[in-house]
């Protein structure tokens, strides 16, 4: 027994610079990404002006320069990661915001709408293409994740999902919102599915997107030109809170689709990941569905087809085939742990964002879990994450034991 | 202290046949009226054959004629009324689904797209006149509702919001759906809220209305011509799953609307009730929002721009003005009464609605709250609307003492 924790971040972010993305765009998209990056970044700078987040963000930064090369410098990465404790992680965009967004709307939001599909898969390859090399560097730490944009054509995911594949990279992100877009109950999805079952890709939303329009009353995320954002806009009050409030819900949308669509009863091995949206939500979430496809009172106007074609209980399906990140997790979290599921928490530090747990990672992880018994606190740091994924545990338990944790932190007594 | 419960129901359903709408419409609208409702009827048939709800709904309603004529029928619902042991109620529009909707999207969804804003508005002026009358016939036992459509002028909905006080009218109905409208802290609204709160107007938003088009995957709730239905649409499993699962969630959204935007904090007595999505979902909601207003470690990015115009976190916003209307309450609803909050809780029947309690009322109130103290029944059946709504509990007393469910039915020991 070691007498330090393996620890797995459920949510890492990385990329580069635009410049460097440039390179990594196939030829015939850069004049075209040289136009809008300019409009890009002045849109930004203006956006930054309204936004009072985004100035939060860069103020947290500022004496920070050094750790946060991370997002794109490997060997910066894993020194920052040794000092954290954390022995590898699931690896999304978006290592700084804005600074590090793949080109054309092939970022983190994925959005279905204000994009042109052709160039949102221009921008997704050259992130997974930049991702592949990045992984490659220290591939027992660094599980990579391929951007993929469903909508513009089920075979070209697939096409995509091959070439990850093919490439180191070991699982998927999908985008949650499907505005316009056929949800994921469509069947038209099942070859995506089914790539992603037979090569044990894990697919993973990730929160952020969202209806901003709707709370800020303007495109101002989309805004290519920055000439669009001359009028000044109505204030919308409470803007942000309503965001806050409302985040976590539109990441977990997909998982409802796919549980109902029977999706998990098709592909009973695929896996699915929700990262960075709390574990808050999952008891309610499941007593719900759960009372939904039961019998009850309310049924009694529902009849039997909308369910007929599902053998377990949506919990049941949750439960074997779906996990949740835990992004700068909670001590409610962990003190709901058993009605949550311990088996479905993963802890997460979010790094480099700063809204996650570094450079206080160690501190934050003893007073969210210090005191649980130690099995408890195995499954959620990582042992959760290292079954659920596969990792090479025997691989990276030198490295485990030279920057793990030390499980005495832990104990209170 | 009566031997009786005084029971108002949180959530009642009234509205005549189409052809008596069309009595009610402006002349100027019953030629088009006549022109659309052929096809709505053929388009509802042929709905029907594809929708299992509502399928069920017929089965469930096909004995029950002689009750279900309360829905038009003000001696028949009173005689219903009676039987259950309910003195008062809300009444929402909605009697029949399908039978007793008003015309042109003046319904209980009141949609935001695929409607003329002239003519939803001829639909809701329709209703309210059906309903100021009907409600004059027992003004002390029905608490009549004004459809509102607020997003085509808020002059316009303030002067419907003046003639529906002026008429007997006591609240208003909002859509919950602002999809492609400014949302409700939109300071624009402002003028309407100022009516509402000036004339003691409780705001409502009613369950039910949902993005159907992308649980189903087509149009079909919106469809004027069948003829739009000939292809055979991809068949989209557990679409009402998905349905039942969101539906509740869309039903809410408003209030988080309202309380970042600051609405209750400009209108500190303005009212507001959330109807038919269940109470289970509050504790989480408040704590959710109180965790974004208050500090802790995520609030590190986002500032205090969003919540410097609130005075009081947005839990005890929602304490002091909103409440929930819990229609065909749950049991699990009474247990987790204190956590939700004593009163926030009001019963309601949903009569005439086929997931309701009628015609069971008695039996289904004693099991999902026999054995609790005879305040909190008191508080849940009808305390708590009599206080937010204003009634006339003397007036009502003499018709209590005849119907009202018998405490002793409620003990246990």
């Amino acid at each position: 027994m070691s007498d330090r924790y393996l620890v797995i971040s459920s949510d890492g972010h990385a990329g580069p610079r635009p410049e460097i993305y440039r390179d990594y765009l196939d030829p015939s998209y850069r004049e075209e990404f040289d136009r809008q990056n300019e409009a890009r970044m002045k849109a930004l700078e203006l956006a930054g002006e309204r936004l009072e987040m985004r100035q939060e963000s860069q103020q947290w930064a500022s004496d920070k320069a050094h750790g946060l090369a991370g997002a794109w410098d490997g060997g910066r990465r894993n020194e920052v990661l040794d000092a954290d404790g954390v022995a590898a992680e699931i690896l999304f965009v978006d290592g700084l915001t804005e600074e590090n967004s793949p080109p054309f709307g092939g970022d983190l939001g994925l959005m279905p709408v204000g994009v042109d599909p052709d160039h949102q898969w221009a921008g997704c390859r050259a992130h997974n293409r930049w991702m592949s090399a990045f992984c490659s560097e220290s591939p027992e730490r660094r599980y990579g994740l391929a951007l993929i944009a469903p909508f513009w054509g089920v075979e070209k995911a697939v096409a995509e999902i091959v070439w990850a594949k093919e490439n180191g990279l070991r699982g998927i992100m999908l985008p949650h919102m499907f505005t316009g877009q056929d949800p994921y109950h469509h069947p038209k999805y099942d070859p995506m599915w089914r790539a992603c079952e037979e090569r044990d890709m894990v697919i993973h939303f990730h929160s952020g997107a969202a209806p901003m329009h709707e709370y800020y009353g303007l495109d101002i995320f989309r805004a290519r030109d920055p000439e669009q954002l001359a009028e000044p806009p109505v204030e919308m009050p409470g803007a942000l809170g309503i965001y806050v409030t409302e985040v976590a819900w539109w990441l977990t949308r997909p998982l409802v689709y796919m549980i109902w669509g029977g999706v998990f009863e098709r592909f009973p091995t695929l896996k699915t990941a929700v990262t960075e949206g709390s574990t808050i939500w999952v008891p309610e979430l499941l007593h719900l569905m759960d009372q939904r496809y039961g019998d009850h009172h309310f049924s009694a106007k529902l009849g039997t087809g909308y369910k007929k074609h599902l053998s377990m209980k949506p919990s049941e399906y949750f439960k074997r085939n779906i996990k949740v990140g835990s992004s700068a997790m909670s001590r409610r979290e962990a003190e709901l742990r058993h009605e949550i599921g311990l088996g479905t928490i993963m802890w997460g530090s979010d790094y480099p964002h700063p809204e996650g747990t570094w450079p206080s990672t160690q501190k934050m992880m003893v007073e969210v879990l210090g005191g649980l018994p130690d099995e408890d606190i195995t499954a959620i740091l990582g042992g959760n994450a290292a079954e659920f994924y596969g990792f090479d545990v025997a691989a990276l338990q030198p490295l485990v034991d030279r920057i793990g944790p030390e499980k005495s932190q832990f104990r209170t007594e």
